[in-house]
């Protein structure tokens, strides 16, 4: 059974009450807790040494990801991060200057997006290190980006650049905050997602969630120069590398030479890449040269 | 360095921000996101495979503990708990039937409290399984009860029996919701926890934050008849088993005889019981029989 299948078991039935309005399977649950404009964002995610970090990764740097995974999920509704719990499980014998060094990573990029960290515990864990971050966000009501909402005929567009992320990336990436909030205040956004599990992997959770396809144009796919230093081929580690944490949207058609533009004058340091469209047929295409295939991948799957 | 060194090390200097009304340090952070008459709680708390529960525990019992746990830190704060998500840390060979047996027990305890689970995720854990519950919960202003509220010449109570929890009510109790939302309506709650490191540690933690000491009367300690399974002494065990979950609280003294009548026919099933007072004097003293003794009992501590 791999991860999506659990997934799926475990949460067929789950409860809900008056202020659910989107539980699980979206980037964060959206709730409603009686604010006139506002839902609030909640999310979880954990990282665990030996499959997110090792043992000897620059511990400021596995602060900063375990916090910048979930500022990415809360990216990819268009949210606002608001404030952070942190578990962190521990070895009998720990370092304490390890933990330290940690927080120090995780409340560097806080403070940056003025996010408070309100507590958390310790709590141990006898045969590695884990860290489990808490996320509340806000969103507005209006401009709450999901991933069912994409139409046919949508241009895509990913943020960045694919694959290779385990040669650095994973670990100092910028979650893209202020890029969805511009986004979803300028144009129509339809759905997003970050990229997480690979970007065919993602593209299916947009395309399977709104009940339509895609294709993809393979030249206008952002390909990281860090997949060189990979052994598969650059188009494979582009399609299925998880952790870019990009945002991956659909817009009208229409919007898009004025997005390309806008967004040149707006983040110049960050690329932008429309690579493809949203289609009515449900099948997953990519046109590469003369070459169209189908796309088999399913991204990154853990319990793989 | 015990647990507590840690967290002060942790928790100095965490980033904050205009929603904070309260971070680290109390049963619940406390968040201020415009609401007009109530806060938000928040709170994460993990269960762990070897340490809160083992490869036999009754799979049901696991999910309820992990997310009664959390529903008693918004107990001892008076709230109303909304909304949960659930990390579950599983090895790579795992029993998709254990998950769904702690969900199952998770999501029985959840409809009963009108608690949504909103989400999670899967992480792998290769060598225990664990599970990391977030809270998310409301709290009128008026009546959010803090643990640093309490007054030289108040009576201390406690609900329930102490003591011995390890012998089956860790898995199986009741988070004590109801009580605390009809104390806080009813009574001048100054201030209030959880039993989680057992009386001693716990009450320390109220005076302390409080800046004042209490006297105790040994007599009036409901001890749990489960502390005879143990070999330690039944007023030890008392004052330092871990997971009682049962709310420790102090009121005007002039209150103390309309809580106890009105308590026995609000809650018969539930003990309550008033142990002693809060005192001036920072000090800690036990009164048992003609003795009089300091108690140094700091309650369970992890990472001893």
């Amino acid at each position: 059974m791999n991860e999506f299948e659990l997934i799926g078991l475990l949460t067929a039935g789950l409860p809900c009450n008056d202020s659910t309005i989107l539980g699980a399977g979206d980037d964060c649950a959206v709730l409603d807790l009686g604010l006139p404009d506002r839902w609030l964002l909640f999310k979880t995610d954990a990282v665990v040494e030996g499959i997110h970090y090792t043992g000897t990764t620059d511990p400021a740097k596995v602060g900063h990801k375990a916090l910048a995974r979930c500022l990415s999920d809360v990216a990819a509704m268009a949210g606002k991060p608001v404030a952070a719990l942190v578990t962190l499980g521990l070895p009998r014998a720990y370092d304490p200057k390890w933990a330290q060094a940690v927080y120090a990573g995780m409340n560097e990029l806080a403070r940056r997006y003025d996010v408070a960290i309100v507590g958390g515990e310790t709590t141990t864990v006898p045969e590695r290190t884990l860290l489990s971050v808490a996320l509340l966000g806000t969103v507005d009501k209006k401009t709450c980006i999901k991933r069912s909402g994409a139409v046919a005929g949508d241009a895509i567009f990913v943020t960045g650049e694919l694959g290779g992320s385990i040669h650095g990336k994973h670990l100092d990436f910028e979650p893209r905050i202020e890029q969805a909030q511009w986004l979803a205040a300028h144009f129509s956004m339809h759905a997003m997602i970050d990229v997480s599990d690979g970007l065919a992997g993602d593209l299916r959770h947009i395309t399977n969630s709104s009940g339509l396809g895609a294709e993809l144009l393979a030249e206008a796919i952002p390909v990281s120069v860090a997949v060189r230093k990979g052994s598969r081929p650059p188009m494979q580690a582009a399609l299925e590398d998880g952790e870019d944490f990009e945002l991956l949207f659909t817009i009208p058609a229409c919007e898009a030479v004025a997005l390309l533009d806008a967004w040149k004058l707006q983040f110049a340091g960050v690329k932008i890449s429309c690579i493809g469209r949203i289609t009515k047929n449900p099948g997953f295409i990519l046109h590469e040269g003369n070459r169209t295939r189908d796309i088999q991948e399913h991204g990154y799957t853990h319990f793989a």
